[in-house]
């Protein structure tokens, strides 16, 4: 017998609700809700391991959902939804017919491998905008960076507002966070050359060989980059702005650079 | 005497509300209203003329409003608002102190200025969503294109959306919208080759010639680009992509590709 849920009155609910709303009750719970079917399959591929899935029969097939809870040996738990229940969870309606809670991983810059020879690094400082994290988390999928850092976040990964603009690359990417202090020095440790992006840059950035084990450094629209990350580049780089404003979009700016960085590693290869 | 609005009540004020909401109705006017001082000296730099001034004392120097005013031999009108007005018309709540009511431009292909001998032309075909439209217009002014154009148009350009998101760059651009077929007619007889970015395209972006006149061509995420463009290009190109994913943002996507003919354009003058 699978279990229903008909009420919104319910306390699972209130939970699930919680959940989404407070990056307080994830980091308490260690635990994160993920909305769709392509976002879920993302996360299962990254090897993210579902405790709670909730459907709504109509939506999805119950063979579906019991395959996605039997990813490892102890299978998550299934809960049919009612649609009163499910647009009451869900952000996009129905379109989807299935919610996810799910375990949090570690981000912690010491568990990433670079696997790769000359790594690429995607690092940005502090920034605010979901939407922002969610394009700079599709560039980097795009791109198949080694990994992306988030230096000094303001919000935790599993805000559903960045999972929902990342359509699904917050699970893809090899993801780590941590204090610019910290990421600095484990770059060093690395050998990886560290490139900021920064208005203030007189070196051109398709001017630097991105093909030797390089991260590249944005910082948010209104104030840029921090002096430490700025005093301790390898290259502080600039992408030249030929029009009437002096700032960009910094997913646009980051897709730039690290699209440079992919030609040049693949047309020098 | 400077006139004054005190009443959010005010039939002026329910037809700026008005104007700010429904593109039908700028159409119909031929005025849009613009909020904020850097995106006004956009404007008035942009040649546009403003009709209508209004301003909040605390916030802006009446001085500086009327040097806005008085930009051509047919000077604005300027009327004072009060807090509780002010803040019923602006989006940004009280920082910026000014508000302006402008005449639209043409935004017709034949009149578009291709000035340079290998002009570059950014096209998007049916965006829809507002900020995404103004991250391609802050490209555009950031990578100087000749122009931008619009084709089958979902919104008017004096969108307010479009406006804050471009941040002033709707003004900066030299802008024309029309249908695919007029476009496409249009960059032929310009001698303008065609580069329609294409999710199924087999040809690399950077093994593209951008030298020569150039236009690139984006479509929206969901359905990429119509067949018309497709088949009228003179080549199809894609940005490989190296993820799990099949899809990247517009904006980002065009800021690669302008990019790339921005590169090329520079390093082999």
């Amino acid at each position: 017998m699978i279990r229903k849920i008909t009420s919104i009155q319910n306390k699972e609910i209130k939970w699930l609700l919680q959940l989404q709303e407070k990056s307080r009750n994830r980091r308490k719970e260690g635990v994160f809700v993920i909305e769709g079917q392509r976002e879920i399959e993302l996360a299962l591929k990254g090897n993210y391991i579902p405790v709670q899935l909730y459907y709504l029969p109509e939506k999805i097939e119950f063979d579906k959902v019991l395959a996605y809870s039997k990813i490892t040996d102890d299978p998550a738990a299934i809960t049919e939804l009612n649609q009163e229940v499910y647009e009451k969870l869900a952000y996009r309606s129905s379109t989807e017919g299935i919610i996810g809670v799910f375990k949090s991983k570690n981000h912690e810059l010491d568990d990433l491998k670079l696997n790769s020879e000359n790594p690429l690094v995607l690092i940005a400082e502090a920034p605010e905008k979901p939407g922002n994290i969610g394009a700079l988390l599709r560039t980097a999928d795009a791109a198949a960076v080694d990994a992306v850092i988030i230096a000094n976040p303001k919000t935790d990964l599993y805000n559903p507002n960045i999972i929902r603009s990342s359509v699904g690359c917050v699970f893809t990417n090899q993801i780590a966070t941590g204090s610019t202090t910290e990421i600095i020095s484990y770059l060093k440790r690395q050998n990886v050359k560290i490139y900021t992006a920064a208005l203030q840059a007189s070196e051109n950035y398709y001017d630097i060989d991105f093909t030797e084990a390089s991260a590249i450094i944005v910082g948010t629209e209104a104030t840029g980059l921090s002096d430490e990350w700025i005093e301790n580049a390898d290259r502080n780089i600039i992408i030249p702005m030929h029009g009437e404003i002096d700032s960009m979009n910094v997913s646009v700016a980051a897709g730039i650079l690290i699209f440079e960085a992919k030609r040049q590693r693949i047309t020098r290869a």
